[in-house]
């Protein structure tokens, strides 16, 4: 792709995210075509349809979520007993600092599963197993917490509510975080009910992913 | 009001709670009255415009709310050092069970500020505050969480995240729950950020409300 078109590519990106978050995902393709400085002719060259676009705004967020994922793995691996659970600290706060990059998944649309999206989630639940793994070995976190616990934490603490000033947003977020943290401690007195979570996706293998419709990708 | 008059608002509630669920709060009011099998004429009369609607819709999201509160606040009183604890699992877990009556203030729409929206979040952040107070004076509950973290944490919890199974939903809910219960334990070492949240409406006053407007009651 060339440099302009990348540019261009990114531009209605970053336009429809805005809009998704603002409207919805059902918001007009002209008004994010205009909010990006591009004709439509542009939009529908780049996302012949709106679930193209869709599609690619909730791989951006994916690819955000594993970024994170991979920084908390790297701090995961330093040395010292707290490491695991300044990684999951990390993590979470991380993609907090990032909620705006995530209108998709976290505020709706549809859900995609194709082999690139699965792929993805693979590997962000693959960077949090290993940082939960590494706080184990270490007795730095409870047991009984897996990779999709930690990911579905951060999707609900990430997740803005209604009604509530963005000032407020970060510093309850962090607040939570912070009890979070010292409930992943060993030592747990309210152990986790069961079914222990294997979220849909996670039982989406890359292999069965490579027979996956791959039409949605932009 | 009649007894008919009294059902065929609860019917126009119901139908409101379940459109603005699925559709929004823009959701159109011939729809809703369509839904409570009532006439347009009918849903005018007991609301006189949606802004009427949201805030009875909210309202009673706020009662229900109230209601688990207290029914934690009774299990806080109750005997022994782990009541406390008890009493904050009872709340967290009532208001999950209770989310489908949550679609406002949960899902977004205003925000309103009349007098018993107001006395309503007051009651709500007192009866926590309270179950709060009792598991410090027990050493069961650590001593930097205050109301206002409880209750966002029940709104974060309890709000659906999209693309989850709904019995994802419930199992993600609980456990994350337990981890947060652990984290509420005395010894932290976490300690909670700054600045110590009260939220917008908890610098509101009943007394401050008593001039507020009421247009909006319904």
């Amino acid at each position: 792709m060339r440099a302009d078109a990348r540019r261009n590519q990114q531009r209605i990106l970053d336009a429809a995210r805005a809009m998704f978050s603002e409207h919805g995902t059902a918001a007009p393709l002209d008004d994010i075509a205009r909010r990006a400085h591009v004709s439509i002719a542009t939009l529908y060259r780049r996302f012949p349809d709106r679930a193209a676009l869709c599609r690619q705004v909730a791989i951006e967020g994916y690819e955000t979520v594993l970024g994170e994922a991979r920084a908390a793995q790297e701090v995961a691996e330093e040395g010292g007993p707290d490491a695991p659970l300044r990684a999951v600290e990390r993590f979470l706060t991380g993609v907090v600092d990032q909620r705006s990059r995530l209108v998709l998944p976290l505020f709706g649309g549809p859900a995609f599963h194709d082999r690139e999206a699965i792929v993805l989630r693979h590997r962000i639940t693959g960077s949090l197993e290993a940082v939960l793994a590494r706080g184990r070995e270490r007795g730095a976190v409870r047991d009984d917490v897996n990779s999709i616990d930690l990911l579905m934490a951060a999707a609900m603490i990430s997740r803005p509510l209604p009604n509530t000033p963005p000032e407020w947003l970060d510093t309850t977020a962090r607040r939570h975080i912070a009890v979070h943290l010292d409930g992943l401690r060993p030592g747990a007195t309210h152990h986790l009910p069961g079914p222990e979570p294997e979220h849909a996706f996670s039982r989406e293998t890359p292999t069965a992913a490579e027979n996956a419709p791959t039409e949605h990708r932009a």
